[in-house]
């Protein structure tokens, strides 16, 4: 996109890195981005507590901040952010979404049923294959398919989804000006054109041991499910599933030879209670439950969604309630009701007050920013 | 055995075919086998109804009775009665123990815990191997590995477990004066040697399509656990897996490729609950969690037995009782209870009464008979 004062007002918060919580905070008082970078010393000192207006009044590094600027100088960069109606709905509800995402290519794809194909960088030829056609397959049934853009099982699902109705995203764990490992940049390049690079990353950043890890949870948060094709047991995939069941997510995973090491991390995540799968239909089975594939999972993930806030605000009536009470109340799980209370902070529809309580809002008093 | 008259008599009653609950009423009045085949035709018509008396006192065919006579003669031959120390107690407590079960071999090997391997008749080569290897693991460990001497990964399974401290016993589906198939009849002369031969059905039965889906219950009902090593989906290891979860057995199977048939009744198995494994260890895992596998199993076992027992008459009182209030007041399953009456019945230490109700004796009126 053309850089506009929106997008470099989200670009320049991103770069100030403040915690989540603050961030809100900060939202709800002045609005959207550009209403808290313009805001009074004075006013965000009375808003906010001295350590979170410290951050905020901080001043950016210019030099990054220009590099930044540059980047979305191309009309096929975007910074995607939190009052963007193109964020992603599954990150929102996790309770740690990135104020702003870097996108290349086809935003419109964020908004559909996604589904997460990951494994060893160092699949076996038939591991490769099993990753190509299973990507295809739900590609083609209308899911699209997030992968990390690693070499082995990452690359091959993401090979597989391209050019199908779904098609792919890409989680990085660098800034979008670099691609890791240099070996994917063709297919990187595929992908910027059909499908989605996102990062979290700044314009800039290197590939660093510790963000990795970090990327995974958005991969499985911003999927359906997560299916793990091939992976030894020291493999990142398998951090990738844990957070997956953590966030509620389905996990997958594909047996294989009690004797061939890249089967054995599939196997302790069946023996944790992930789903034995043999062919894409069988997830697809597991994801919509008696429904057409193609049309069922769009639908599905919206009632469910809707359902879920609605019966939040139903639990919280209108006095301050706990998050403890809330999970006894709806018998939802923690990090669902946290995730819920959080995009219903951003919605205005909820407050949130000393101690870790929370207060329902009567009329719209704010809202979603920009 | 020389052939004495209490083994003629358990062969004479197995010739009958009586229905387990008449016969149980035939023992308790009358004591023992002898007692039953010596009682007058006035006191059976009083002590049974008019439909278990006429089956009690029909003539046995003295051809078929003589061809019995004969295979007991060897001294290698036994018949091994419900009131005979031997017995394996595992199977009384199913509700459906055949009264008489014929034997060749080390009858001392039916009172060691046991686990079954089973799988297809037609295993990989791969898959042989691994029956082979969880076999003699397993055995080393002290249980005794029970199969159904077919081809493939039954074999495999006797195989590996000959000359292991548990050593192996085969359940099959003839006559034991039939080896069926003929293919392994060296194995059938070792495991005769070192292990047990075991059938329900009378010398002289040929092989019948109807009695092998029957027997497996007895390979289940034999074993604390069993392990599907490889079957296709119309196996009739399945078969085997399904009675041996009905049984209350814990249920283990082998993962493979999702392109192979071989894992693909495994592979149902595991999505249905069955735990997968990949090690003979991760099954003594299960089976004898946090022991030392050689001795565990033995002394598990049978507390686990007596605490049933005693758990049951607790909660029967001394008033008649139905099954289904058994069930509610123990929280143990409808099939576990059913199989422990019957064992307390055989032992005099309840009685049954019309309509489905079970009463508890005071003092022990009637011993286990002969």
């Amino acid at each position: 996109m053309a850089l506009d004062s929106r997008s470099l007002a989200w670009a320049t918060l991103a770069h100030k890195a403040l915690p989540q919580r603050a961030l809100v905070a900060l939202l709800r008082e002045f609005g959207d981005a550009q209403g808290v970078l313009g805001a009074s010393h004075a006013h965000i000192a009375r808003a906010v507590s001295p350590a979170v207006a410290d951050v905020a009044l901080a001043k950016v590094d210019p030099e990054a901040l220009a590099r930044t600027s540059r980047w979305l100088d191309d009309p096929s960069h975007h910074v995607i952010a939190w009052d963007d109606a193109d964020y992603p709905q599954a990150l929102l509800q996790l309770g740690y979404a990135p104020p702003a995402l870097f996108e290349i290519g086809r935003r419109d794809l964020l908004a559909r049923p996604a589904f997460a194909i990951v494994g060893s960088r160092h699949g076996t030829p038939q591991g490769l294959e099993t990753a190509r056609e299973f990507a295809h397959a739900l590609g083609a049934a209308g899911f699209t398919i997030v992968s990390g853009l690693a070499l082995g099982i990452d690359a091959a699902a993401h090979g597989g989804a391209l050019g199908t109705e779904g098609s792919t995203i890409a989680v990085v764990g660098t800034g979008l000006d670099r691609v890791y490992p240099a070996r994917n940049r063709d297919l990187a390049m595929r992908i910027a054109r059909d499908g989605v690079l996102l990062s979290e990353y700044l314009p800039g950043t290197p590939p660093r041991k510790e963000n990795f890890p970090r990327r995974n949870r958005l991969i499985s948060g911003l999927a359906r499910g997560v299916l793990v094709v091939e992976a030894t047991l020291s493999s990142g995939s398998l951090i990738t599933a844990r957070l997956a069941a953590d966030q509620g997510r389905d996990v997958f995973a594909i047996p294989g030879s009690i004797h061939s090491p890249f089967a054995k991390g599939c196997h302790k995540l069946i023996r944790e209670g992930a789903t034995l799968v043999e062919t894409a239909q069988d997830v697809l089975g597991e994801l919509c439950p008696g429904a057409t594939p193609s049309h069922a999972p769009d639908q599905h993930m919206r009632t469910e969604r809707s359902s879920d806030a609605t019966k939040l605000l139903a639990a919280m009536g209108y006095d301050p309630v706990s998050i403890d009470a809330l999970v006894e109340r709806t018998g939802s799980a923690v990090q669902s009701v946290t995730g819920e209370l959080v995009t219903l902070e951003l919605d205005g529809r909820i407050a949130s007050l000393p101690g870790g309580y929370w207060q329902r809002l009567g009329p719209k008093k704010t809202s979603r920013g920009g």
